[in-house]
């Protein structure tokens, strides 16, 4: 944090965990070189020249118990913490409810993607700023093909063009007034959005795209974990 | 290979390496454990039970002879090989003239993806016999958009359905015969296709698809090296 901070991250730590089933709170908890998983988000936030406050969104009190030793409180003017809902809505949801009204610019973080580095943040955070939306996605390498399941067990196939589609990470960065009032009419309206991105599409808002420095995958079956001890070894210091 | 074997494999080795640059002849050979990441497939195709014979493509002469100690010979009725074109398609053409007409399954691989295993070979090569037309492939983590240029450097969004996307991977398997004469009539119309499925595509026949019980990438970054390498370390024997 610096006196041009200007940004608060909601951090969601309560995960649904379809993928991973029972274990994801445990597993965000799960130590690599000592430390676990999540603490790797909020250093890399509170090493950021651009968040100056987090909100953590948690999964129950005993959760939150074992998260709040692990957030580098000193590094930030303030750290708020919300209980999350049932879907990723009521989550994000419940964090917006935390923050300040009065602050420009928000971003949504998966704790489940530790390997985020603080400069694909700032860059994220700058873009939202001056141009009201931001997103960390990817160039897909595979071909993808739209599925139609066909009479015998196999599928029809349509190829889609993978120049024309990016695969979306987060964090997601919005002006925070903008975002709210999206999120308020899309949870009023009953939809359920698998991010955040898409709680402002109705609005055909242009969306400056940032392109990770490194890899910032989401961490969704328990296999992955060796995958990510052996990322943040050797990621560049 | 066994008396009940019945698929050749075309293996791509030469690749065009666009993403890797000038480097990808020597990363396929880029040694982890001591064994040459290519060889990490031709031992895959090996221990196969449908698999009885093999067409590697390569790049030129001088890969050729890089190449040619790493193939177990001994496992396959028979090895061919074959010099590859300019475009993916060019490559699989070459493979294809090289093969026996009279092979009833065909599965076309990626020399890029080591981490490809048997069983998953055997069942591709299962499905193809049976239906025609089979596929490894993967479901996708994130949210894919759809992108379009917006005027200030921005982008137009618009979520795709993630459960109706696949990301292919390979082998790709058909019926030679189908996939030959596919491919003819693909050539012949000047189009460019970057699998081979796509090939198949204006028919509208049924897929297999087939899920890889374990990580089955390709590489395509010299950083991914050591991901390669880890996953190589720690996969199940």
């Amino acid at each position: 944090m610096n006196s041009d901070s200007f940004a608060t991250a909601v951090i969601l730590a309560g995960g649904s965990g379809a993928r991973m089933g029972e274990g994801i709170p445990d597993k965000i908890l799960h130590p690599i070189n000592g430390k676990p998983l999540i603490q790797y988000c909020f250093e890399a936030f509170s090493q950021s020249a651009t968040v100056d406050s987090l909100t953590i969104v948690y999964r129950d009190s005993a959760q939150r118990d074992l998260l709040e030793p692990l957030v580098p409180d000193s590094r930030f003017s303030r750290v708020d913490w919300a209980e999350g809902g049932a879907q990723r809505q009521d989550s994000v949801w419940a964090g917006f409810s935390a923050i300040q009204p009065n602050c420009p610019v928000v971003l949504i973080h998966d704790g489940a993607r530790p390997l985020i580095d603080p400069s694909t943040i700032d860059r994220a955070a700058v873009a939202a700023r001056n141009y009201g939306a931001a997103c960390v996605a990817r160039k897909v390498v595979d071909t993808l093909k739209q599925i139609a399941p066909a009479s015998d067990d196999g599928f029809q196939l349509a190829t889609q063009d993978r120049d024309q589609i990016r695969a979306m990470e987060t964090p997601q960065a919005f002006r925070f007034q903008l975002i709210r009032d999206a999120y308020r009419a899309t949870i009023e309206s009953g939809k359920t959005i698998t991010d955040d991105l898409s709680a402002i599409e109705d609005q055909h808002l242009s969306v400056q795209l940032i392109e990770s420095a490194t890899p910032n995958p989401k961490l969704t079956q328990p296999n992955d974990l060796l995958w990510f001890e052996h990322l943040l070894n050797h990621r560049a210091q």
